[in-house]
């Protein structure tokens, strides 16, 4: 079992647990964040975090946090973590008020450590049940893909259900194509086919549905990025979700309807196992 | 001359100025705000922001404050200021990592007061230019019209320009119905008719655009909401901007086209004056 953590927070490098309440994170959502997972010390994937974390500051026009910087400052609270998750915060700064940017602050960055998350271990194995949101997502190119702070679509998604036997709401967006979870993102298997939705209008670009995407192609399963839907998902062969904390969870029940178990997710969660 | 006031800031009540890094409006922008302009030591149309931010947290599913409270606080900080910029905001709380929204926690209350905006006083009687923003908002009725921390495709709005003599910019959505300014509502004249944006489906229902509608019907000029397109913008008999703030800004100009200068946005500006 893993030892509840206490929650530990650098500031800038420094340990903090409270910013100005004129940091543009909290006035207005400006700026970006990443979770990852802690295994033994190490930050799964850290590499295609900070490769995120930068494309999202590149189209907010923040200036990302040195790369060398922020790996230093996320090591030092991971290192000593069995089993953790990591969150990095970078906003625009503090600034006065009104949207216009600040020409003279820096960006902040904030480093926290959390519990790893209670989810029921067998739901590797044997799949979760999830649901539909009939929260929809707007479609905003100029924001899909990164994942910025603005995440009050998939709080009032997640806000639609508290039985604890549902993992995960599914969102489709204000045009009924299926996105993503609201926490996680989508794969389905059709005809032999691994699909996911195409996140140029919303979504979050996970760094789990990329090494995912590359890990299939490494075993020679067609892979395609394309429109999905409902009946899409209904009608599956397989379906299954990915985050950096779950890896993969394997979907056997939307709403009241039983769905077929296939075989890809299990290959694909021993690879993802043995991946750091 | 108004005096520059040092920034104030009370949190849930208190002399403080910094938040724990795990409030939910950092995190997620899980939360709304209100700015008001404070004359005087009193509040205008204190009523109408306390009315936008409780059905704001009706649709966020925030317990919103107790009125009497906020308007405590609000008023402890705006009392003796001439002539000031008062903020509220109301997070959802403290919470764990994760969307879900923690059964324990409590909003936050942040209120602060801010420096009057040194934008030019000549502005108000012979009017702003203005320009047309790249940048388009999403189409969301569940976030429509309220005023929450979710802002970014403001701030990328407002990134567009830096020519100090340009006041505002112009944003439509992403169908191309033109909603209103960076940080103002927009009004357009048009063959008798006073003609606002209808905002159920993006933009932040102002109130002083309440206020002006309002206004406008005591003066029997025929009132609309509805879909607005650049090309009635530009061909409008007048246009006008208005918020909390700057109250009305004719406009004179967008981009390289000069603008008709009408009448009623200064018999508007007098009425609007007068009222506290």
């Amino acid at each position: 079992m893993t030892q509840p953590l206490p929650i530990t927070t650098l500031i800038n490098g420094r340990p903090a647990d409270t910013i100005s309440v004129h940091d543009r994170g909290l006035n207005y959502g400006d700026g970006l964040f990443e979770t990852m997972a802690v295994v033994n010390g190490t930050i799964r994937r850290f590499d295609l975090h900070l490769d995120r974390l930068a494309l999202g500051c590149s189209r907010l026009g923040i200036e990302c946090p040195p790369r060398e910087l922020l790996m230093q400052e996320c090591s030092s609270l991971s290192r000593s973590a069995t089993r953790a998750v990591l969150k990095l915060i970078v906003t625009r700064g503090i600034g006065n008020r009104g949207y216009a940017s600040p020409r003279d602050t820096r960006p902040t960055r904030i480093v926290s450590l959390h519990d790893w998350p209670k989810d029921p271990e067998h739901w590797h194995p044997t799949g979760v049940a999830v649901r539909w949101c009939t929260t929809t997502l707007s479609r905003q190119p100029l924001l899909a893909g990164i994942k910025h702070l603005n995440r009050l679509e998939y709080i009032l998604g997640r806000s639609e259900w508290t039985d604890p036997e549902i993992a995960e709401g599914l969102l489709r967006d204000t045009d009924g194509n299926v996105i993503c979870g609201t926490m996680t993102n989508i794969f389905l298997m059709r005809s032999g086919e691994l699909t996911t939705p195409t996140l140029d209008h919303c979504g979050v670009a996970g760094t789990t549905r990329h090494t995912v995407l590359a890990l299939a192609k490494e075993l020679e399963i067609p892979t395609i990025e394309a429109p999905v839907t409902a009946s899409d998902v209904e009608t599956a062969d397989e379906v299954f979700l990915t985050n950096a904390v779950i890896d993969i969870w394997p979907v056997n029940r939307i709403g009241n309807r039983a769905l077929a178990r296939g075989q890809i997710a299990h290959r694909l969660q021993k690879l993802l196992m043995r991946l750091r």
